[in-house]
């Protein structure tokens, strides 16, 4: 079942044969990713303190008239450390303190740049369409609790931190946002990007929630590089990773929350698409686990409902009352308390094709990737998808093919 | 060194225990293939005539007012069968032989519709820059021996043919173009389509030998389904793919020529991004094999030649002469005589974000995929893509994009 695999990587690690095994990682992955020489410090704290710690790194050619401009992206995948039913503010301060100590060994492994996942001071609760609790976990970008942690952390590390919160935005009648917070190195709050796509697919109700996000494609020119974020769902939009790379983007993060059955086989293909197709860096960050909600909901899937050993295991009483007929067969089958196994298996993506091997399904983790950004410029010059774009040709198009009496291009005999 | 393993599925299939191969396939290939039951005369005959023969299925849910549409495509992948430097009539005549050997064994798998490789009546000799004798293979899309060659394929086994060649355009001046010529299977020719995006990369000298094509994005309604083909490097334009599956595809073609060190890593993704973004079928194809030129050729990548395995085994009086001191060390090593290795690895990718297995790296093959086309529809009523695009966004951002004085959205501290 979901979950059983650690990670695909450890996987063909384990099996096939070394010479044998640099071939296939040359075609799956672009050739075998540089381990970085990770302080040993960080790694006994990772250990210490249970997370995942990978470091890899990516090479660019030497040019003579720009320095390399090497940077160390950190990526945080993680569980919810508390009950979906304990008070939400206990919630946030562990989620704070959680991302804390990551924070801290990713500052001791040189990270210059880090991105949290989606939503990520609250349980992606969405699914179960109860706006209370949930929407308490929504926070001014500006200068809400959360902002005001992280603008303490980027001072503390002289870090940029890239912080995907629920924003509630009390300047236009309090609604909601799903919303990025960057946070310049000196603490500054450099500016938010909101989430362009919103779902509209399985157990991820977002749509009721918040809407299409209004601040476009923004870049944020930071010390250590031109960075995006584009949330979640506008992954499968490679018109959205397109405006982010248009607008001078060299390392896009995807701060995700996406479950196995329904998207794991596209997990590592679309964020990789995206660093071919636009010559950038790309940083896709899924949570891992599965959240629990005191509330059992139902799916608009015709009533699969959970496992039974899911239900033993965190729900004894549920199970008890309906051996004792309490609860009918059907009520038991059709509705659940999780959304499903969020798969971790964060990644950083090259301009190259070449890519990292994923973090864990299972675990938290902490991904420190080391990058020369001059191999995005590199890249654009040898394979010259931007030059060859025809983007004249498609803006036209697109204008034609979004009129309502749009007549497609069809032949027949 | 590339070539040396057979395909990457194979490889898994050896060496991975079978409970983990299962997990292993689901994350890399949205699970395992159907493989089809295809007649025994087939493979037979695939045996006898040396090529590989694969057949997968792709189902749909079953709907209450659409009938499946079940269809069977068919991607050939092939080598040069004779020789570059043989005579033009000669080599063509062989490939003419070669592909309806291949052709028939597709009928008898009841495949509807086929595609060959791009170019597929020569050696992809653009790498040389010679124009002569390599333009004697271009021909008149509309009434070409090879179209003729076609028609009779497509009437004998009333089966759709897509067939990319190189186009002479006696109507605009004798020019040349990369376009594939699309056959119903009533023999009448639909139309054409050209490459629309022209290489710029490596030794893939195409754009000195013909220009951007300049038939857009058609769709080919054909009896068994609505079809586009999006020639070799158009697979790295997401736009592009975008526009065919906007006009209606159901399913786009990609035949292609391409080599290991230049994009193997990136040939898993971009199609089946495609197939992802689009809701839609891809089905990519890639040539086999090494081809070699009589004529030496440098590349502009400082210097990387052939290896010397390869001329003493292909051009040993070369070696001799080298070794005579009557070629010196530097032209040997710079200049060389061949692009690199096709690695093949045809395959088809579906909506949901499963794929086929690729065909061979190193062999001749055929690939049978059998797909509902229901399941574009479905994929796409679940996921949603077109209805969350917001292209009307992206209609405008695009045309402000292209402007030579366009300001991109980049937010500074």
């Amino acid at each position: 079942m979901a979950g059983a695999l650690e990670s695909l990587e450890s996987c063909l690690e384990q099996h096939i044969p070394p010479e044998e095994l640099a071939e296939v990682k040359r075609i799956l992955y672009g050739g075998e990713a540089r381990k970085l020489d990770l302080p040993t410090a960080a790694l006994a704290a990772a250990q210490e303190k249970d997370f995942e710690l990978q470091g890899y790194g990516f090479e660019a050619a030497p040019e003579q008239l720009r320095r390399p401009r090497i940077v160390r992206v950190g990526l945080i995948q993680n569980k919810i450390p508390l009950p979906t039913d304990t008070a939400v503010a206990v919630q946030v301060a562990a989620l704070h303190r959680r991302i804390e100590e990551i924070v801290g060994v990713a500052a001791v492994c040189g990270v210059n740049i880090v991105c949290f996942q989606e939503a990520w001071t609250m349980p992606f609760a969405f699914c179960t369409r109860e706006k209370l609790p949930w929407t308490e976990f929504a926070e001014s970008a500006e200068d809400g609790p959360t902002t005001k942690f992280c603008q303490e952390l980027a001072k503390k590390y002289n870090m940029v931190v890239v912080s995907p919160i629920l924003e509630r935005d009390e300047l236009h009648g309090g609604i909601l946002w799903n919303t990025a917070v960057v946070i310049s190195n000196s603490g500054a709050l450099l500016g938010k990007s909101r989430k362009n796509h919103i779902p509209r697919v399985g157990d991820f109700n977002e749509s009721t929630y918040y809407m299409e996000g209004n601040t476009g494609h923004s870049v944020f020119q930071t010390q250590f590089g031109a960075i995006a974020v584009n949330i979640c769902y506008g992954r499968h939009h490679p018109l959205n990773w397109l405006m982010y790379s248009m607008n001078g983007a060299e390392i896009i993060f995807n701060p995700s929350a996406t479950i196995g059955t329904l998207s794991e086989a596209l997990w590592p293909i679309e964020a990789r698409n995206a660093a071919i197709a636009n010559h950038c860096f790309t940083c896709p960050i899924n949570r891992v686990g599965t959240e629990y909600y005191k509330n059992a909901f139902t799916s608009g899937d015709g009533g699969k409902g959970m496992f039974r050993d899911h239900i033993q295991c965190q729900f004894p009483d549920l199970l008890e009352a309906k051996e004792k007929d309490q609860v009918g067969v059907g009520d038991f089958l059709v509705s659940h308390h999780e959304l499903g196994h969020f798969y971790g298996s964060s990644y950083v993506a090259a301009p190259d094709g070449s890519r990292t091997p994923g973090l864990s399904r299972t675990q938290d983790g902490l991904l420190v990737a080391e990058m020369d950004l001059n191999l995005c410029r590199q890249v654009s010059d040898k394979w010259n998808f931007k030059m060859t774009g025809r983007y004249e040709m498609y803006a036209e198009k697109l204008a034609e093919a979004i009129q309502p009496f749009f007549i497609p291009n069809i032949i027949k005999e």
